[in-house]
């Protein structure tokens, strides 16, 4: 950490945050600059609050220099993680997709929509049994009938399943019927739930929350890491902006972004991104071309009778359309599909 | 809602949308202008998803005409709700100031706290038991113990108690004692915890997420509301912009649009927004100035040792000036302090 | 345009704003709901201020049906434009590359940076000769200098010249010897100067406000297509968002959402989005297969000594690097390169 | 500034560095951390681009130390600035109020609007003749014939007229009518216009950008005050965010902030940042409270035939009322108005 005094500050304000550091066990070192005085703090002791040191008098502010997250960070764990679901890998050469309904509403639905994009070469199904829903008065999934319907379609179509997890109460029963947890993006600040998900040692994606930076997003990771669970899936879904014309504005910077600071695998949420279906398939190559380890896609058989996110799902001869166009985009960045 | 067709959408998909609309007992109104045609719903059957309509050919877009929320509005209920909290009454003419520090570290830090505050006007303790943490490194809070001394200090001061409550599964506990359950910023929504809370029948403050919307926030008063509990505290805390001095940015627009849309209390907490103690005095003026009924106040005897946001803690002292420089404003706008 | 009446608004406030329509030569179809009166406008005589409306007792908001463009909409202009500028098509199947260092600073610089970007396959030259700078202490361009510099760029190489104008005033002079007019992000709302290079007549490359919504850079390439001056480029360069890692966030899902609304060719920038040369070749991938007619990239011989914008800059074997790894993608989208 | 090397860098890397800061003639001061090495540079020559050295192999990232503005900063400049306009004082004891008109439309309006704000206590008269419309096809204002009412008004009333000015080449004449020279928050880094101001040496009412930082607003004072003017006025009038019941959120953290790092006067305009003129009171209550100089409030005899801005403008009595609503906050806090 370095501390920047204001411009002015006294020499006793500077005694006091050097006695200050000192007596945490770490050193204080001084350097006057020609307007301000400049501390930095090599440290051997328990680590200080910058927060605390902020407070002082004639603190105008401290820089940190170590990144806060440890276990999710590139610079400790050179190598990409590659996560095993299945018989599949996650972050290796292979591209992997997600796809199926926002919802899980009927085994009908959930059977056509399984068999649909298996046929067009999704790797895996998504679906919604616990849906967290912005009203009250909305559709509010139809939990574990729905984790059930998910596990069938599985049977069906030896597709692994992911299925969202809302309340730390949920991690056995989802666990037992799905392959991945998913934790949503109002979830990802969830602590009780994220502790949860890293005791259960099961593969998790994890959403980045709308109104959360990268840096947010690693550190929710490292709570899960810290439970010894490596298994995490980074997701990007869109954030929020001032722009209204798209539902959520796609941050692909964070693919690169993550890839340098990180080792876990980056999967990108197109659908729930855009909020319209017609943006999807420029979106999803974008995602590609950009360095992504696999996709997750809404994909409905009537969009128009979706009991949630109506807009944004994917008929399913569309879907085969859309994994049709990726294929070269996967070839021109040396990646399979 | 009305629907509005793409510029040169078909006869054919217009009937395609007037069937929908019709077939779920609704009324389609046809309005051919020179370039849009527009179809308004009036409904008496059940209500129709608006992304279903949108996923239909030939929709450019829709727009609702009620308001999404219906049990938290100022519409259908007019006078303002005034929450009792053993005798003191939020949303009534005094504004009321719980102040406290942000976590529980001690018993002597709470009970200094809490006797300080007390002989400087505030009106409610808060502090933090269970604390959400960015970093899994980071001091997670007292947990139980910390409630206990939160009530102890209570016995001693009379001061009601806030503190936050993190999971469903905390609030049985966290109603033993304290008075009210604070729903922070991270977990507004987290629709498993609003259900709980719900439940309970005990008066909530509810955070305002730091990239929700007005209308989020309603939203998620409903869920409690929506249980019967109308016990039901707003508070806007600062939401994420890309400015950088301020820790977060003050939307003080909020109180009153908050005001004109709902008839619940608004409450301000100007520590959490600036995230530095420097500039609460002057929001702490301003959020009164504008028509809150209330503040929430971080104060720590020694903000320099805090285990947690020792930056925008105010001094016990500093605390005092503060609430002599509030009252006159309070005078200003015809209220009590 | 939709009026939507207060819930509770009185018959002579409904009267009243029924009449303020009907005084301007439009007609107002009136449809009562159960909780709200709706109030349809359909226009015959000149329009109405929304915001007029808005302002009349009883009123609760207005919602536009027509979009706020018209020259620049694909509604009522089909085919996508195809700028041309001395042989090359900017909007046709090609994906053009405009390559260049952030400021001209010297001969040697220009022309070592002209032929090397040529030699990679760049099809202009970008390079600035007035420079918006955030403080007044830093370089501020060569101004006419820079331009001749460019101009004899341009006969060396034959790549035509793509360079920024800061005021009306300097129209004519960067006219004299640039191909390319190009509107910066901070003028994007400067209608004198959109005005200016409306009349000029010479293809703009007009770059999105990093506080500007896709429907307001639409509005600004209306101003100058209203001087009858279509030859112009949309430019995506990142938008401010609470996101710090990045410099900006890059928009590109602007890329199918100005293709669905606008005519108008679409160039991306991932330089000054991601403000970091390592995350060039990545965003730049993603721009092309998103569907992007062109990229404008930072190219510098030697960016440690760069007078602006040193980070975001490539060196000059870097960038032929990335142009080879673009081919392939190009291809995968069916353009070339 | 600061450089702190990656983890693992080379030592040839951190050579590189090195010589490169000495070479500059500053001092480079290394300290050698457990996980990173990080260079103090001592200046002493001229200052070196921070972007320049994060181009360079090894480099993670610098952190400035000094502000990037000086002669705006209060750390050189320790004493609040007044601006004496005609007899006025901004940044004195009494809090002044700027009303009148979005859009200058006709003689009538204006001398009623003026007459009536004089009555009411304002302190000058605002309206636009040159107006800065989002669309061509919006009403552009009256230019120097409105220029020339503003005068006669001012004639009148003794108001002092405050008025925008859109491009360098207006400077001079409405510098000929009007007595302070308003820059729009569209044109807050438009620098040849900021140049042009600070040459005029007239009192300057700078807008802060809809998307600028707090420190972006002080680069573009100081580019004013670099001409030697220092009768800059400061304004903040609501930034782009997510929400949107408000046009803009209005950032009251600025009042203190900007009190802090800048001796210059602060304003606060209400009225564009709610965008609805039923928040106007409870906004401009606030930032009096906060602490603001001044107000810049909208008021209309007839807002429903404006021809601008309808929606956020006050009818003269409703701007009489708000101005004996505010006397007594301005009281509360020291102040007169």
């Amino acid at each position: 950490m370095i501390i920047i005094m204001k411009h002015g500050a006294t020499t006793a304000q500077i005694a006091n945050v050097t006695a200050r550091v000192e007596q945490t066990g770490c050193q204080a070192h001084l350097s006057e600059g020609s307007e301000h005085t400049i501390i930095g703090v090599v440290g051997n002791g328990r680590p200080i609050d910058r927060e605390q040191i902020e407070s002082m008098s004639g603190v105008d502010r401290t820089v940190p220099i170590l990144r806060p997250f440890k276990l999710a960070s590139r610079e400790f764990h050179p190598d990409n993680t590659v996560v095993p679901i299945n018989g599949i890998k996650v972050g290796g050469e292979q591209v992997i997709v997600m796809a199926g309904p926002c919802s899980v509403e009927s085994r009908e639905q959930v059977m056509e929509t399984a068999k649909g994009v298996k046929a067009a070469g999704a790797t895996m199904l998504r679906g919604g049994a616990f849906k967290p829903r912005t009203s009250p008065y909305s559709f509010q999934g139809l939990g574990e009938e729905g984790l059930r319907i998910l596990a069938d379609a599985r049977k069906a179509t030896h597709l692994p399943v992911v299925t969202e997890v809302m309340a730390p109460e949920q991690v056995a029963i989802v666990s037992t019927f799905a392959d991945v947890l998913q934790i949503g993006a109002r979830n990802m600040q969830n602590y009780a739930l994220l502790h949860a998900v890293g005791e259960s040692q099961r593969p998790v994606l994890l959403k980045r929350g709308m109104m959360s930076t990268i840096e947010e997003l690693l550190m929710a990771a490292e709570y899960i890491l810290s439970h010894g669970n490596n298994k995490v899936m980074l997701c990007e879904r869109g954030i929020r902006t001032f722009e209204k014309y798209t539902r959520f504005t796609l941050d692909l910077s964070a693919v690169p972004v993550l890839k340098e600071l990180s080792h876990l695998p980056v999967i990108i949420d197109p659908s729930h991104a855009a909020g319209k279906w017609e943006l999807v398939t420029s979106l999803a190559r974008a995602a590609i071309a950009a360095g992504a380890d696999g996709l997750i896609v809404e994909v409905h058989p009537h969009p128009e009778e979706a009991l949630s996110d109506g807009a944004q799902q994917l008929k399913i001869h569309k879907f085969a359309a859309l994994m049709d166009s990726l294929r070269p985009v996967a070839a021109a960045v040396g990646r399979t599909l």
